[in-house]
């Protein structure tokens, strides 16, 4: 399938890039069924590192196996599959080439001591595994917040310079913020704005909710009559946010949730001019007759967008 | 002799590895005993570091000499020897070729501040001493946990570059568990798929119990009605956990025990599923005659099953 | 053009550097509207950082997109731009040549626990993104005041190695300073004279107040008369504290205020001898034409001086 | 498009590799018409190189434009675009991601004073330009072939540790040669094995002749009734040169002539089991459309094959 | 199998050795029907570099195929395979951990200029794909024989120092020897020790004859009676030449001949007390059964002997 105009527009605005990352970004736009588009799905698989595997596999046991979760986004026709170091290795030469991956490159667990994730990959793990893209989780608002930042700085730039593509995870997370803030619209949009900032070519944040955590914010919201009432509202701000729409930006489908009250959200997110969802255990928890279902639905919405 | 199909497929598991880790992974699994039956014994001697050598060795005082050991371990025909830096030099040369060695590259103390290890050994340590594979400590739960993953992360990520075979011991402890959560089901399997995450080829536990530690996952495991009665049941729900037993994982015999209530023991494991066990002070604290023929009857029921 | 005698006389004073950072610095020096005359205006667009995006774009709603900054301070004529590197990579293509840029190496943001920021890009991004400098903030007087001094000296001993301009912006505050003092005028003179120690090409400070916050400061300014009613006696003494003029001080303008207000300001800095003016949200918060006619004004205050 | 079962097949057959590697050689081979064939057609524009511009290009002058080869090896549905640093830096960025690259890493040129070649790029900008495979020419017979050999040693050790797939160019020519040895069956033989003991992934060699250059060769070619008369006998005997056929080779067009005696020189091949073709001079030098067409029937005859 | 006393005699010899290079020599000689006895057959298969694929192959058509060597050597109970980069690549996964391999580090082909080889595999090569050893070629005699010593000391210096056994093939040849002379009693002997001074842990030669090439070498071989009639005499002499039987030393078969004449000569071998044979084309040229029947009598002279 030839590059079309809507995925060459996207890869024009990653000016600092060398063609290298841009080639990257492009497999990931080009696989599956929304190839071309300029939308994106992906199946991210590390909630076994975050919640332990019986909360994250037991509904559906044949998800213990990594092959499942590679066949499921091949299957599925995502766009690529995300997960950390030994599950990839698990089944990159069974499926090499067959569905683009994405290394995480760094995790947490639920007895972290701090918000903080170590470090359980490496730029070159990503090359010999034949990854397109690497992934690194942020919390802005943690106390580790500048570490992880200077780790990701690292990362990103030796993931560059050997034409990888770099995702950031921006989940707002610490003693600054309330509960509720971590998913506060303000919030969220700051987030994403210092993932393309920190030179991310993927972003990725939780759908925002239409609480304002900062006041300072708060304030401007107010004066500029900004509007956050729907989640498409939101979302364009998001974009917004993200240099203009010039960056890709996809949204988590958070925890596991209705499947109609997940494709009401996503047609939010699309209304909204999101690039794209992540879905993890929404999809993989179900039986795989089921979780196709829904991302074909899933993938409908985005088509039409 | 030749490797044999079950090792083969065992082998063939491993895709993200160069030919080179798969050879030593080869070279344990064919190795003594249990040679070609995909199932492994494993003599680990490392609590001189972690207890002192009187309460190490005193009840069996030829065990002070590390030759004992590597003469123990080829004598009951077992498919490895691990122990730290000191002791595999103590007899590399004299044992060379007679026994596949795993080289600890990390250790605690008894006067340890916290729950942490210190690196004692490097990857070219492993190289020059012939060892088939390096192990490693993490302790999930506890605040230097992180620390503890980006070491193996870098170590394991040197070792497989070099075609060693990489094995994660993976005990949770630290202030975010009881201690009796220390071996509860959740945790324990938790453990054991964080080591399969960060890429083990080789992942070492313990036993887990009945208890379930941590209110989140007890939840699921009723829901799902996921069986934990019997250790067989509990040790496939680990297995399940080291990626649908895509992954070799041998548990430890713990703290010295009677026979009969360790030989129960194997059996459970056996009967679940087990890779096999890690048998130290069961062994070598009783005379050499009885701790061969401990071994010998452990060696039957791996067989058999 | 030609090299003009101010500007020649400028780069003579950069003794201990290379022919490459001279060449940077005097490409700054010679570009834009000011361009020969020794003084200079550039356009600091890393508010999205520090306090977000909604803060300091949504009032002019076309700054969210980095190419809007870019034309901006292109069509007003200025010397330079500076930025994140996400903000510059979105822009350096379309861009290349036609302003020269610099590369903001750490950020902090409105979350931060401490004051201090995280490194947000290397010495070689500035180089394949075709800066002209680096630019780094520090903070008198902060906890973390020596860390990020050390930073600094590493990166600008590797700029300077590949022949960039450094950029110091020098903010003093810390748990040492009171609020008033951050900005009193005997601080300031110290921060500027300490980013001049550590080897500044250019540096960045705040418009001094006629407050003196250290008492000991306090005794010799009385002592010997110092002159610091004016804001350009201020500057006078600013300048004197930077090696005697020898180095290029120019001054930001805060947090947005009238128009008129500014330029009253601008008049007393261009007075007291200040290299220029660092103009962020007082330009980029307004209409393009608003701050186009602004940024002229100020330009010709600077040229008259 | 799925991974088919005949490039699964040809996958496996790369042992020694990681799956980065295999991932870029799926790459290729899962891209345009001839995609899950097992098939391959490359165009090769390194003539410029060798012979000059004029003699390349200008009988079609649009190809002297580097974005020429791109679009037409696109238009045409091949699998891949071969060429030198300068020409894939012309247009990588304009087509990241619509076709796979080779980066030829040495080139001749008309007044060689040796049968050698020059390196003209590295590993590194393999990876920025985001190409699938480095290529690289060795001369077999020439005095040179020891150097060559061990540049080629050493690149490809390092393109495989950072995944990329590597092809080797094997010409054999030199002093111990006749011109007509160059293309006889038992050097291309010859040839095509060295490559393959060099760790090649895709072998291109030139179509062999019946001659028989070397007497010890001709010696046993006769005893043991090699089939030498047809091109599709001697093909096949290649292909079992090429580890029995575990290696993909190509063969080259070489000077242009008639179409018909193209394809049917094309089909001997396909009939021999040959993996591809790799046609320059014989397609960019006819306009656009007459390429276009000849390229389609040469995909049709491997598509039947 | 317990390592043998003649095995731990051996190994005991190899003083300056670290226990990895160490366990990898216990490797090769505890392996196949000759396990323990400190002898050894080893298959090479690099004839395909020298002499190209048909006189190499054609004869047993099967034999094109890498997988067919690491098979026939499985089979045939042998010590080792020696190949070159590819083949073993070919295989390595395979068969990981069924035979030891020897990597062999260069090689030489019908057309080289000169007396040389090229350097076709680096350390990390061996490394990644588990091999046991290196081997390297020199030609004592030419003109580059220096070049020679300098890589295979290099190369060997690395090789130990990652506790890989290091084997080299000592060939005479050169303008400064008759052809008559490269088998020659006395230059063989002194090719052995010349290889046992460069460190090599095995040494391969060819079975010498009873010329003696060197004058000067005659007075003495005269003067002190040493008895050369008998292969086994011969043998014996290179033994002693080879640090007094300390180093192993292993005769290749050199050209095709009967059964009966490379049995009666390996008769010899075994008789001087040589430390096996490296038989290639007198074993892969054949039928499998007749190899494999062949292979069985040669392994049943050397248990013997």
């Amino acid at each position: 399938m030839h590059i079309t105009r809507k995925v060459q527009k996207i890869l024009n605005q990653y000016q600092g890039d060398n063609p290298g990352s841009l080639t990257n970004i492009a497999k990931i736009l080009m696989h599956g069924k929304l190839a071309g588009s300029g939308k994106m799905i992906i199946l991210p698989v590390d909630q076994g590192f975050e919640h332990g595997p019986a909360r994250s596999f037991a509904q559906n046991p044949k998800a213990y196996d990594p092959a499942y979760h590679y066949q499921l986004a091949i299957d599925a026709g995502l766009n690529a599959f995300a997960a950390p170091l030994g599950m990839l290795e698990a089944g990159a030469r069974t499926f090499a080439g067959a569905i683009p991956t994405i290394l995480k490159l760094n995790s947490s667990n639920s007895w972290a001591a701090t918000k903080d994730q170590a470090i359980t990959a490496q730029i070159n793990d990503a090359l010999r595994l034949g990854c397109a893209a690497v992934g690194f989780t942020i919390y802005p608002g943690a106390d580790n917040c500048f570490n992880m930042i200077e780790e990701i700085q690292s990362l990103a730039n030796e993931a560059k310079s050997v034409g990888l593509a770099v995702v950031i995870w921006s989940y707002p997370r610490g003693s600054k913020l309330t509960q509720k803030g971590e998913t506060a619209i303000d919030v969220t949009a700051y987030a994403a704005h210092m993932a393309a900032l920190l030179g991310a070519h993927i972003i990725k944040i939780k759908p925002p909710t239409n609480h304002i955590e900062q006041p300072e914010a708060q304030k401007i919201y107010q004066q500029q009559n900004i509007k956050i009432d729907k989640l498409s509202d939101r979302v364009a701000h998001i974009m917004q946010s993200a240099f203009d729409s010039k960056r890709l930006v996809v949204f988590s489908g958070g925890s596991a949730k209705s499947d109609d009250e997940l494709l009401t959200e996503i047609q939010g997110l699309a209304d909204g001019g999101a690039s794209g969802s992540i879905i993890g255990r929404n999809s993989f928890q179900k039986p795989k007759a089921d979780a196709l279902k829904l991302l074909s639905q899933v993938i409908e919405i985005y088509r039409k967008s």
